[in-house]
């Protein structure tokens, strides 16, 4: 029996149909379509819905879902580690997933999970304790921050192979966002690995793609982190019933 | 004789009396009082002024600098170098600056200017000729768009001395921006000295002096930069006459 694991983010919202460990089938849009998750329970006979959002909560849109499925979400699902994070109630569920995963994936490892979406986020799992992590802007962030808090740069879009050193207004955008993103992805990498021994580093969210063969260390990309995470807790809620 | 140089940046304005290569007198404020440039001039028989701004030229301030002062731009000022930017009409006059003073202060040497201010820049002046850099988020900007740009992260200031892995929403926060911010400095120090070879590296702008020795590489901090070099410039230009 599958299951619906929905991942609603700042820029994209991930829709998913979980069993037996994978996704079997996936949509990501700007809104994710009620026709689309219907299709897929009629299909799969899903009753299970798990939903991780860090937006603005879509109330009518929540009750939709609940008015179809078993919806539960993230903070109140069990998960398979300590928390020594101080502050549950304004832990992003995103973060949390992508631990739960971490945990059920590379059992008794310690794991970094860096997700590199509208947000750059680091999450630790050590000695099965989920440690905290960090938060600075992701990539597309920096694009628009440039262009919203200054009186004259433009508005740019990323691009691929940037030189460091930009040789016109452009190109140095690009070269301080891409090559400075860079940078700060490699450095902050290099200095949870002389921290933590035998880390083991996964690359998730929409930018994974690009950083994964920029990077010097050797790390894994798991582009649905957060979806699979939320398919585990899923499954350990249910088997528990 | 005296010359006023004025730094108007994205969130600061700065101005000062330039006499034989120094700043005699400073000022940094939120706005540049009027009054206070006519004690300046009045004290030290000013007639010239070179302002350089990024923000958004406030037209009224420029008449009234006009009505007192023979009033230069940097663009329109001789530099003691050659350009091979491709857009110069486009280029802050800021970056423009510290390079003047770079070439200035290090005569025929390569040199790299990280400005750590609203934005983030990188300029690379090498064999005595602008190269061109690089512009990223400033540290105080990373805050703001990630308070602005996503739906449940609060707006923060920084702070000193924070963990790499913050165990709180805050912590992650102050963690991410700030470690991340140096971890991307560094990476592009790194960088740059790996393809320039005895590059001297200045950091100025509002964020230099938290940054400086946190650093590994040995970096001369120079908080002025913008106002030297347009005092540079300046003395060029009378020079000529």
């Amino acid at each position: 029996m599958g299951t619906i694991v929905i991942d609603i983010g700042n820029s994209r919202q991930k829709a998913a149909v979980w069993e037996a460990g994978e996704l079997l089938e996936f949509s990501v849009s700007e809104r994710i379509s009620l026709s689309l998750l219907t299709g897929w329970q009629q299909k799969y006979g899903v009753r299970y819905l798990a939903c991780s959002s860090v937006a603005q909560p879509d109330s009518a849109f929540l009750a939709a879902l609940a008015s179809q499925f078993e919806v539960h979400f993230p903070e109140q699902l069990p998960v398979p580690f300590e928390m020594a994070y101080q502050t549950p109630a304004t832990l992003g569920t995103d973060r949390l997933a992508c631990m739960a995963a971490a945990a059920a994936l590379y059992p008794r490892r310690s794991v970094l999970v860096v997700q590199c979406g509208s947000c750059l986020t680091f999450d630790l799992l050590h000695e099965n304790v989920y440690r905290g992590g960090s938060i600075s802007p992701g990539l597309l962030m920096r694009f628009k921050a440039l262009h919203a808090f200054t009186a004259r740069l433009p508005q740019l879009s990323p691009q691929e192979d940037v030189p460091l050193v930009g040789d016109s207004t452009s190109a140095s955008i690009q070269a301080g966002v891409w090559q400075g993103y860079l940078a700060e992805c490699e450095g902050m990498i290099e200095k949870y690995c002389a921290q933590y021994e035998n880390l083991i580093v996964i690359l998730t969210g929409g930018d994974a793609e690009r950083l994964k063969d920029k990077l010097k260390k050797t790390i894994f990309a798991q582009p649905h982190m957060v979806l699979c995470g939320l398919g585990f807790m899923l499954d350990e809620y249910i088997k528990n019933q």
